[in-house]
């Protein structure tokens, strides 16, 4: 995401390295895994992600802490793992079709489909499992898991796959739009940011005492994942594949149900904007100890890619 | 598994009603679910199943503490929902390509490909979330959820697939049959065994405070999980798809790299045997308490579906 501040930049990017780190390490200490996985399981990691879920898991648990920590990093390394496995499955040919990316060919045309959903689903394991294997306070993974699995089931991002892919080819409604979006990203974008605040409440001796500041971190992250969601939308009619690294004009393509396609790219910038500014209100409790937040939100909205 | 005596036969009656109730009743608190997903979810579970994995947890528990309890029937049911997702993602066309599971047509016939690795996806993710949120002792919940992680994942159940995929068509080896076995089957089992062991510990107060017991129960566990995979090769050539409710004569079909293809029949039969055997020695520290164990190990041996 270039434009933004390049202070903005640095921090993002350090926190980039510490997620990258954590999921090189938590990969290598898998010694039993088996030989091709692996393979397909690096690859899928190590493609060049924005990690922008997992940098709101970091500064999250900073905004409530003071800090990020251990259990914060796992939780982080955790959700880029689920959201990589979302990426693999919604590639394959019987859901999106995609060829490219993260500007990388995407796992089943890089491997074979079988490899594709066997790394899918080998990931989304993995992080349940590193959560309850790697976080001494039980109370605290229990209720990391029991968030990450509502964000990205049945009744969260798999929900909105299930609904983006019915509603290829139909008019579209803002209503429909706004389920699929919702579920599909901003849920994520709100567990990432509870997960957080969860980390850093733990660490403060005070797991879910302070109920204001998880309300307030879930606003929050609902906010910035819709407007991230509707960005998207506007990045695939604006942008170029090179940009983007996935193919650009998929969306259009595919006669999939977008924003820009059902309200116009004006007006779809204008909800871009209110929701980032509504994301930035959720944060007032915090004072300034939440302006890394402020700063994502901002950064959000003027993105290339 | 119509033979064995009929007491036996009452008994895992019983487990499974428990087991299809528990099932039951947490797909319908999942009152977010996305429709379709729900109708994909409840074909898949509603399938008529063996269920040996989640009565094997009931049985463990009972053998430890003298009863199965709410802890175990959490635990029964997600294992049931790993393995039914296992099955919605092996008979996808990528993998192994089969129309007819437990009788039904399989997931992605009944709605579609697409929708069938999404239900898949959902099930694995439910199973862990029903675990972290159901089950009250965190550290329990916790030492579950690592123990259902590792036995399902890409040092599990998902390395046993991938070796499988890769195995077909080439010669096989005792060695490569047993790797693709003891991970594809028997860690599920020996999970089944372990779960169920913790939950009957914690009842007690006793959470991993006697590891003899969770010993005896894996080793109990893995050899009868690589048992029944045996007698499932065997099944394979020597049943008719309407016993089995799965397509009879696949793995012939598909070149799978089998017990009986690669030894066969009355040797496998031998190891069959010797298996169970080996099973049965490792539960003498429970007594009489372990009996009903001792009936399944010898049910297995015996089975026609």
């Amino acid at each position: 995401m270039p434009p933004a501040d390049s202070d903005f930049n640095s921090l993002l990017n350090a926190k980039v390295r510490i997620v990258n780190l954590q999921l090189d390490s938590l990969l290598a200490e898998q010694s039993e895994i088996q030989e091709d996985l692996r393979a397909a399981l690096a690859y899928a990691l190590s493609a060049p992600g924005k990690r922008v879920r997992s940098a709101l898991v970091l500064w999250s648990c900073e905004v409530v802490a003071g800090r990020d920590n251990h259990e914060a990093r796992i939780a982080a390394a955790a959700i880029e793992m689920v959201h990589t496995y979302s990426l693999i499955h919604d590639d394959l040919p019987a859901m999106d079709d995609d060829d490219l990316r993260r500007g990388w060919p995407t796992c089943h045309k890089a491997f074979n489909e079988a490899t594709a959903i066997l790394a899918g689903d080998a990931l989304l394991t993995l992080a349940f499992e590193v959560v309850a294997s790697k976080i001494a306070d039980a109370c605290l993974a229990a209720e990391l898991i029991t968030q990450l699995a509502r964000a990205s089931g049945a009744a969260g991002m798999i929900a909105g796959q299930m609904a983006d892919l019915q509603a290829e080819n139909t008019a579209g409604t803002v209503e429909a739009l706004e389920y699929i979006h919702t579920n599909k990203t901003a849920k994520m974008f709100r567990c990432a940011a509870v997960m957080g605040g969860l980390c850093g409440q733990a660490e403060l001796g005070r797991l879910k005492a302070e109920p204001g500041q998880l309300d307030a971190l879930a606003r929050y992250g609902l906010k910035i994942g819709l407007g991230f969601q509707i960005a998207d939308d506007i990045l695939d009619v604006s942008a170029s594949s090179e940009q983007l690294g996935k193919t650009a004009g998929k969306d259009v393509q595919a006669a999939k149900c977008t924003y820009p396609a059902v309200v116009g790219i004006d007006k779809s910038r204008e909800i871009e904007r209110q929701l980032a500014h509504d994301a930035i209100d959720a944060l007032e409790i915090f004072e300034k100890k939440a302006d890394v937040l402020r700063q994502l939100a901002q950064a959000l909205l003027e993105r290339e890619k």
